[in-house]
């Protein structure tokens, strides 16, 4: 994997899946990869967004199927889908918003990657399965994330047929935000990253983890939680920049260092 | 704002956001009328639906910022999201219908109240965006209504670019349930809301209570619970005398006080 | 209703509501029969999926209201409505996926006898709606599965007007999974029923239950869970099969009794 960093004080970092000839395959070492690529950049002041994508006409095959042959042992089958789950749930739960930019073919755990991202770009040519059932391995992980991001009806018939979505079911379901011809997938995936860059990096940390948080509350829960969550941002040094610039008709200027409060 | 009701015995009213050189935004005045019109329209016995519309270009442009600006403290603004959340949990609470009727912007606090309905009818120029991010303050109680009303990755680009939805966008992923075109818009809502004035006041209470109850339980538990509803409803007046209209293949004369069992 | 068994080792059976005369009313009778049919034909150690099928221009017109007059007494209404509910869940806990066919209306009841299966296949003349606030009784139980396939202000205005949605408005919002023209539905039913006829039969039945066990659960939880079940779905026979099959890049052969952990 590489990491290209885009320029200015508030950065984008592109992680690319740069194994296409093994259809970048979420194999452990690959899995590791995507774990510390995901954890080092975080650490940077500047980060604001981080992108996934990959190299090649596969977006990414899901698991390596030779790591869950009959000759490795359920302890190594353990590793390889707990450290998978780690990862995907890792990606919800970095500080900065993670943007899946797909130009080609996602299926079983790399479509799951997809499903988990926060944001999801893709070229019209893109195709999201779950094909797992076609091998007898039912893709049960990936259904935890495809359940969380389609209508029923949909995840399962992908689950039980393993027959892909089109770029533009996948949009008019919900699996991705955005489809853009495959010469605007570029274009598109910078000009939002972009406008994420221009946001206060403490902001988009406590909004990121509140929406995470609230979703599964009920709405009385949900909304007590939020409402102070508001006031509290306010309280932010960023919070109260943000305002006193709207007001005074002027571009705020963000703290970069971590956020304290007043 | 003013309310408008319509004629005949079963009525719908119309609660108009009329601040329009203020981008109707939802000051503290605004929200505590909201909430009295509101409150007010129920104890109308004949009222069986409430519109709320807008005059302007600009639907509900959200919190007035000068209300959340560091010159106030921490109390007066917690006041502010106190209320308002308050105001979009009423919603769902009142026993009679409420269609949101969108022709233009509708951002932050504006688009939860879109999201806050329970129909929400839009023109096709009208626009949806959560954009506190851009003035660091992020929506935080939009999200909850978005996150309950959109596919997370469409709620997530929303609330991380501060981007808008067209209203063809916003219909595909359901966080309104109509777009017509704009001259198109009153008559369409009214189509609606006149279908819900046929209805038994009584039936309507019972049944959107029940929506709102069941949707966050587990399938057994809202069975069991609705199941029960079902019964309840059959032991109505208005139940009663809508099976027997059926069956006698008659038009069903629905009570107009407060529905009590027989 | 009748059953007609596709040929082949692995088997589709097809459940054919066969009272067009009554618009395929779910009457007492009718879902014990249906009822009876589930049940009878998942003890086929071949059968891999079940296609939900009506005749005449009805799909299923939901109760019969018959049922429902006052003449019955309360225990008789809470029957229908328990063995309805009954006859919805069960749907989801049968061990194969269950395909409704739609060529026509479905309502009420009917309409959740769509929404309660796993995949919904609609020919594009087929309209969906729950209009029992017509006739004072408001779809409760519809509701519930309304509420877990469409978004909320869809279901909502669906239920509190009664107007029905367009095939191609159910297929955008994700009641059904798949719109086709009249004269290929038999064709499109044919083809995703004889995908999964492809699949071994006990990794359909651990994936579907896997399915609706995850998805009520929160995101740890689930991960945790589905985690599990991908090691031990790596243990059963098909699934060791499967993965030898795919490494040695030939079709895999499934076994066809009860699976069991070698």
């Amino acid at each position: 994997m590489q990491n290209v960093v885009a320029g200015g004080s508030s950065t984008a970092s592109t992680i690319v899946l740069n194994n296409p000839r093994r259809r970048n395959a979420l194999s452990l070492p690959m899995l590791r990869c995507l774990r510390q690529d995901l954890l080092h950049d975080v650490k940077s002041r500047e980060l604001r967004v981080i992108v996934i994508a990959a190299e090649g006409p596969v977006f990414c095959s899901g698991h390596d199927l030779k790591e869950l042959s009959t000759e490795d042992d359920v302890k190594h089958h353990s590793q390889v889908f707990e450290l998978c789950a780690e990862v995907m749930t890792l990606i919800q739960k970095l500080p900065v918003p993670v943007i899946a930019k797909v130009n080609g073919l996602a299926t079983a755990a790399g479509c799951q990657l997809v499903a988990s991202c926060d944001i999801a770009v893709a070229s019209e040519k893109s195709k999201f399965a779950t094909p797992g059932v076609n091998i007898g391995l039912f893709c049960s992980t990936p259904a935890v994330a495809l359940g969380r991001s389609l209508p029923r009806k949909v995840a399962l018939e992908m689950l039980f047929t393993g027959e892909p979505l089109s770029a533009h079911e996948a949009l008019m379901h919900g699996l991705v935000s955005k489809v853009v011809p495959e010469d605007k997938l570029e274009e598109e995936t910078m000009k939002i990253s972009h406008k994420i860059c221009e946001s206060s990096k403490s902001v988009l940390a406590l909004g990121k983890a509140t929406f995470y948080r609230q979703i599964t509350q009920d709405l009385d829960t949900a909304y007590k939680m939020t409402t102070q969550v508001m006031v509290d941002n306010l309280t932010l040094r960023d919070g109260q920049e943000g305002i006193e610039a709207f007001i005074q008709k002027r571009k705020p200027v963000w703290t970069h260092s971590q956020e304290e409060k007043k």
